[in-house]
């Protein structure tokens, strides 16, 4: 590594995108992946760094070498892409990570879906541990509209019931817009998403009311209560619970995946990555009648303007997004330190 | 009309799902529809009340006759379908109502479903008063996965604004499964429907807190002081909020329609339906990996009652609409009189 890091503080310093994903690279290849793999996994996770992600930045960086190098996941899978009608493609990730099935099957979903006007990717024995934005938002950069959606792994109660069952199973959304980058959001249907759970109990925080409950189903505002033994609520009792339940049946029934409950990774100690499925639909609006999309989206963000919204979901992103293309990504030393220790496997 | 109800208590009193259909295609007809408009209108209205929908039943019907009397929507109009895409169907509704552009495309969209895949309906110049569920459960019923998303009126303040500029924008769902009836959600994405304030209103009762501003953008409880002036917020903060504005970009943007904020109904007094856009996707499940997809939804069904779910969504309308079948369906008799007077035009 040829990093010669600023110093932005003293406890962080910054590193440049390139660098941090050639670091990244490095630690999943020396984990065991495919150099496609670690192309692909080791850009994911530095935009989510490089984007202010902090719950789906380096911090999941242990998690995968440790999911890894219990030989939970596959780490040198080649998915298998099945062009099934003019509008479905499915992708076998034969237990593989989620985003190189998706890159892998990208091409011909974009084809379709300029040609059908909506496709749908059914991915099935996936896993996805990353944020789901990164999915999304490169469609709207080439002008199509995306959706997509992932379930996880039990941790999240269904309104009105004792015990978990969903994930925290996100729902995310990307639309293009005339004059600035796309319209996009990233949302867990779950009252808080697990890795902000996970921060907050290392840093010794308390999580907001409604967050979650305890191994006693009772609720709790201490996040390690949630993580030991306790879970997760849905947001917006049980109309977040009704869309974690769609989650369920579009990301594993509908892809021929495992629902967040189904998989066992008993006897892989150290597996952290559920083993489910993901669905991505993707839209053509130049398939729209009357004006172009892009002028119609930028209509909204500007009436969402002028009703005082100062920030629309994804501006914190871009703006983290911008400061990280001048001044370099910035990261704790201690996590730098951590990752190196990584690479040596 | 021949009904001849049984009185069910002292103020309401029952009658069969066909003469409702019946009475209410009679006042449709009478305040100016077409057959057509009115058959479709008039079997939508009385099966939501059949199936317990109180805020979308027959407390809608002053208000269709309302609009149509004021001349905003034009109950004659005959829907323009048009075949886009492989996967792709516009409908121009021509200032009607959003139910009978649906069925005018429904064939068409169910055949591109099934070969394609999936397949979007995107309806425009439309007016949709009604609830979402009886959109999508249709589909199901064939076997086949709808999602669907319409915007409506300026009257939900975007989390983090000022002032509102969102409609109620409600999403429903619809799968099937093996051993009962489909899966089918219809929700707001406001912390309320428009209808249930109504009908709190005329009752007399509080909204639930978290529900609505004042004219000063003050929270209440007091739902005329969120018709009058007032606005609804939307469900679970920032991420209903995103979800609604997801909507008026799918119904609007993305169908050639109005966004909640654009239509101007001052010059037609006495207009109520919203003239904006609606979006359907559908999914045809048997293009799906693995294990046959109502199998496979109706795991998920199980599972959820193992995990103490007594009811799942849409239950609620199905015991209703069961009931209704058996012993008429239940309506207040001071209701049905004014049903009655509406007849007369």
């Amino acid at each position: 590594m040829s990093a010669t890091p600023v110093i932005a503080a003293s406890d962080s310093q910054t590193i440049a995108f390139p660098e941090l994903v050639t670091l990244l690279k490095q630690i999943f290849l020396n984990h065991g992946t495919s150099p496609d793999v670690a192309a692909v996994m080791a850009n994911n996770c530095a935009s989510a760094q490089r984007d202010g992600a902090q719950s789906h930045g380096v911090f999941r960086m242990p998690g995968y070498v440790s999911t890894l190098d219990s030989g939970w996941v596959d780490g040198k899978a080649v998915p298998i892409v099945e062009d099934v009608a003019s509008g479905f493609v499915r992708v076998d990730a034969c237990n593989g990570f989620a985003q190189p099935a998706l890159a892998a099957a990208r091409p011909l979903l974009v084809e379709k879906a300029r040609s059908a006007g909506i496709a749908v990717l059914a991915i099935r024995n996936s896993h996805h541990f990353a944020a789901l934005w990164p999915d999304v938002e490169p469609f709207a950069d080439e002008g199509l509209v995306a959706l997509s959606v992932v379930n996880s792994m039990t941790c999240v109660v269904p309104h009105g019931a004792d015990r978990p069952l969903f994930g925290t199973n996100p729902i995310a959304f990307a639309a293009p817009r005339a004059d600035g980058p796309p319209i996009v959001f990233d949302l867990a249907t779950s009252a808080i998403a697990h890795g902000d759970v996970q921060i907050a109990a290392r840093k010794g925080e308390r999580v907001p009311p409604g967050t979650g409950v305890d191994s006693l189903g009772q609720p709790t505002l201490d996040p390690r209560a949630i993580l030991e033994g306790g879970a997760l609520l849905p947001f917006g009792g049980h109309k977040g619970s009704a869309l974690s339940m769609m989650v369920e049946l579009l990301a594993a029934a509908l892809t021929g995946g495992n629902f967040s409950f189904e998989f066992d990774w008993s006897n892989h100690p150290g597996a952290k990555t559920p083993w489910t499925g993901q669905l991505l639909i993707v839209i053509d609006p130049s398939k729209t009648a009357g004006q172009n999309f892009a002028e119609r989206s930028q209509e909204l963000v500007r009436q969402m303007h002028a009703a005082g919204l100062r920030r629309l979901p994804g501006d914190r992103r871009h703006r983290a997004r911008a400061r990280a293309e001048e001044e370099g990504i910035v990261i704790e030393v201690a996590e730098l330190a951590r990752l190196r220790r990584l690479v040596q496997g």
